[in-house]
């Protein structure tokens, strides 16, 4: 779109034999237009560009460094108040949200923690009591993942933001796409739960409680690596967004809708909110689960509870067997940053 | 001053015998006072509160993680445009800086550079153009201190925040304070450059140089360590600052103005810009060389280019011998967030 209409500029100018000092306002609105946003190309795109330029990234959930005998985990997310913490989000609940996250990308890769770095910045009226519990939140969450807090900083900012670092060790990482055909796809526990949580005000509904105070699986990834599974990464992005994300050139999945476990109580809550259940499912995430493939032989001994959503085919798309018995093929559609409203 | 107030309206309370309505909004008006915001207490403060709330903690200037035979070293700091990046800075700059700074907590502790992740949040309005310059600055700041990009992760915020984490090894890592009594003190290159380059818009200056692409002193941390440096610090806050966060009980620190190498060409700078040059060597900082102790003999042999500026004392306090012969005190001033303005 742009650089047809840029071609059509030029031809413009071309057919006016433009030499006068017109020109530069003309080539100024060229340049604006040939000047991408990062909101033109979308936050997936932003990351491949990094990634294609350093050699050494693992595209995965985490960084894995080989280190001695092992390998050394290493993950970073930040979160930023005005687009990660839900309004009715306490400071307790950001600062136990912003190790959560980090843990998270640990179990995807079956790793055991090691340590956690907190790079906060605030805004210098906050209350010195609510920094106090986003910190306790931070400290609360470190225990509850056996994650001890090995450094921190702050900075002044106009709005919370919380970079977290978090580290780990793993002999054999668990990554986004060793499954066979015929491998079963699973969770770890129940999906969509967070998603319609951000849509309800009522603080002790359970889909809240999931919006607003997700857990990291870190047990269940430790778990999930010895007992065999060929590939996991949690789900942030939504469950349509992390399969394309583990999805490789030849196979495809199946989805049955019946095994996804909706109630019916979610579904009226979604239809009397006007909303598509579906979609509150599959393409909004923040539920932090663990979506793996395992064999069916593995499975039947993992000392975990999980849900079967799927097997893997070799069909190349990723498909949803609906209740009614159709298929459709899933939307590659997610919760992404920059892309224009 | 908060509480003189809280008691004298809570005086004017009991006097009135108020048990109305008002009552409300009066007791509004004392939370209101009695809620000290972080300005009020400063970034100090702020960490040691987090410091003194998790024991796994080093106090020093980058994490210490005991993992097989060594010590894992981490680090992270986050840079936020309005704050940390002169208007003057380009894009490439700005990505080049945020890997300096991580790095260089790792020269602090004499470390060997591991892997670096990349946070950043970016405006979506923001041209892929700068975008890419900053990954280019980020990439080539990597090449330059043998550290691998190994992850990253973006973001949409309103300006530019770019958090990163440096993680390297260290089989001994040099503290902050294990120097003793007539051990020299010493910089591993000029100071104040970076804080006179702020105030001067002529880019082709050399201390405008050094504030926009400063470098960090990763070889001559390991030198440092390998030559037996009894501490190390990097001097970020200024001199001054880095100087009260080295010292420990019953332990002092001369200073002689006469070794600071401060020219004739830097004093008549500040003082056009009528500047005192001593609080610009001593209170601004972003200089990110290496501040660090030693003995004499060990300082005899040292590989690198350095400058003894002082030697430690007993005295229990920091002072400084002026050119004129005076000693004063200095001043424990630095660049610090959050001070009211």
């Amino acid at each position: 779109m742009l650089f047809i209409l840029l071609d059509y500029m030029i031809l413009f100018l071309r057919q006016l034999k433009f030499i006068q000092r017109q020109n530069l306002f003309i080539l100024k609105v060229i340049l604006i237009f040939m000047s991408l946003k990062v909101s033109d190309i979308g936050e997936k795109e932003l990351v491949r560009y990094i990634i294609a330029n350093s050699k050494k990234i693992t595209p995965d959930d985490a960084a894995i460094t080989p280190f001695y005998n092992s390998n050394l985990i290493s993950t970073c997310d930040m979160l930023i108040q005005s687009r990660h913490f839900p309004k009715n989000m306490s400071y307790y609940d950001m600062g136990f949200k912003s190790v959560t996250v980090n843990v998270s990308d640990l179990a995807a890769m079956g790793a055991k923690p090691l340590g956690f770095l907190l790079s906060m910045a605030i805004p210098k009226n906050l209350e010195v009591d609510n920094f106090k519990e986003i910190v306790g939140g931070v400290l609360k969450a470190c225990d509850y993942y056996s994650i001890p807090l090995i450094g921190g900083d702050t900075n002044e900012a106009s709005e919370i933001i919380i970079s977290g670092t978090a580290l780990g060790l793993c002999d054999n990482p668990l990554m986004k796409n060793n499954y066979k055909k015929d491998d079963l796809i699973a969770i770890t526990g129940d999906i969509g739960l967070a998603a319609l949580g951000f849509e309800i005000d009522d603080l002790d509904s359970i889909y809240v409680k999931h919006a607003l105070r997700p857990k990291a699986r870190i047990n269940e990834g430790q778990i999930l690596k010895k007992y065999g599974a060929t590939s996991a990464t949690d789900i942030t992005d939504g469950l349509a967004s992390e399969l394309y994300e583990i999805k490789k050139d030849g196979f495809g999945f199946m989805i049955h809708e019946e095994l996804l476990g909706i109630t019916d109580e979610y579904k009226n809550l979604a239809s009397n909110l006007n909303l598509d259940y579906l979609d509150l499912v599959f393409h909004i995430g923040e539920d932090f689960e663990l979506l793996f493939t395992i064999s069916k032989e593995n499975l039947e001994k993992l000392p975990i509870e999980y849900k079967v959503i799927g097997i893997v085919s070799d069909s190349d798309v990723i498909e949803l067997t609906l209740e009614n018995g159709f298929v459709e093929q899933i939307k590659n559609k997610g919760y992404e940053h920059y892309v224009g409203e």
